[in-house]
């Protein structure tokens, strides 16, 4: 499998997570989002979504869109596990996902921020502030199904899907320096993940292409 | 089961579409988000997400994100089904639902909005701007995988988890008058869609908080 990524990209981040997971390896393939290079005519044509990641999975098919690639890989390869059996829980763990994919990360993302620099003159600090209270609203609605259940990760006592949302999105809050004190369980959990090889090789810091 | 909604909340609507599509009776709860109905204690006791839709799937047991309960439903009754069985497919209409659900809808609720008019003085045409364009860039990512399929409905003759999502995105752009000549395969999509009686049940003007 080919998978092209940006070091930085949150959305990246949780399908490196997933794939070292599962054991799976893959060449990497660097696309630069700071010179857009994921709207370059050569990258668009491998992928019209024109974002970052996308996976080729075998000659020719790109997949996009990391949480339909986390669905897809534990589809085709499910093991170890992303997702519990149980039906119920199953909806649990996706609502912490869509939490974290729909309500967070698009607002805080490249584009989004350039476009508020760019079209209404936001400051910097506003931008920052923008990304920061974005951040903390979703955090708000995800510790205390966190706290609820109380485990070494999200949902269990092995990572999963959840886990492999929530740990991007705490380093990109880290990042901006936002105050995480609030959210004792959400920190605790991401802690305890980053000690694994797993996320230890997905992590920014340690991609091909961290400058 | 008891479905929390807002009548206009796309959100909501791609969940009524569904309930509706697999033939699910169900108890209608108005939750006004112009209010913020869906940040009072009451509510938010039931879904600590503090989000419209959310579903009662049995005595107490209340999930919430609309994706997590698109898959939900799919997984405890499959009939007719939203996605297809082909993997790779799944993807693919994965792919255009998160599309969707993370890179137009969260930049063009109401939240968002509100925060635009109210901590950064957007004016109420620059807002509409904002909403505008992200409906734009998001469809010109979708259309040319509906124009490749070239079918019926997004994916092939009956309508599935991407038709669910995009119809009320359409909706939406219709409503602030978004110009929808570049797409038209993705708005043939929808027109055939609304003929359907699942679809015309589950739209915003035809719900029981309908003012």
């Amino acid at each position: 499998m080919k998978l092209y990524s940006y070091y930085r990209s949150s959305c990246s981040y949780r399908l490196r997570i997933a794939l070292q997971l599962k054991g799976l390896e893959y060449d990497y393939i660097g696309v630069n989002l700071l010179n857009n290079e994921q709207l370059q005519p050569q990258y668009k044509s491998l992928n019209p979504l024109s974002l970052v990641p996308a996976l080729e999975v075998s000659q020719g098919e790109i997949l996009g869109q990391s949480v339909a690639l986390l669905e897809w890989l534990e589809e085709t390869h499910p093991l170890p596990p992303l997702l519990p059996s149980n039906t119920l829980l199953r909806a649990r763990v996706r609502a912490v996902v869509n939490a974290i994919a729909c309500d967070i990360q698009p607002l805080c993302n490249l584009s989004v921020t350039r476009y508020l620099h760019e079209q209404h003159q936001l400051a910097e600090q506003d931008v920052t502030q923008w990304q920061s209270q974005w951040m903390i609203r979703g955090f708000q609605a995800v510790e205390p199904v966190i706290a609820q259940n109380a485990q070494v990760f999200c949902f269990g006592d092995t990572p999963g899907m959840a886990d492999l949302l929530l740990v991007p999105q705490v380093y990109n809050a880290r990042r901006m320096q936002v105050d995480l004190t609030p959210f004792p369980y959400l920190t605790g959990v991401v802690d305890r993940c980053n000690e694994l090889p797993a996320f230890m090789a997905a992590a920014p810091k340690n991609q091909p292409d961290t400058p």
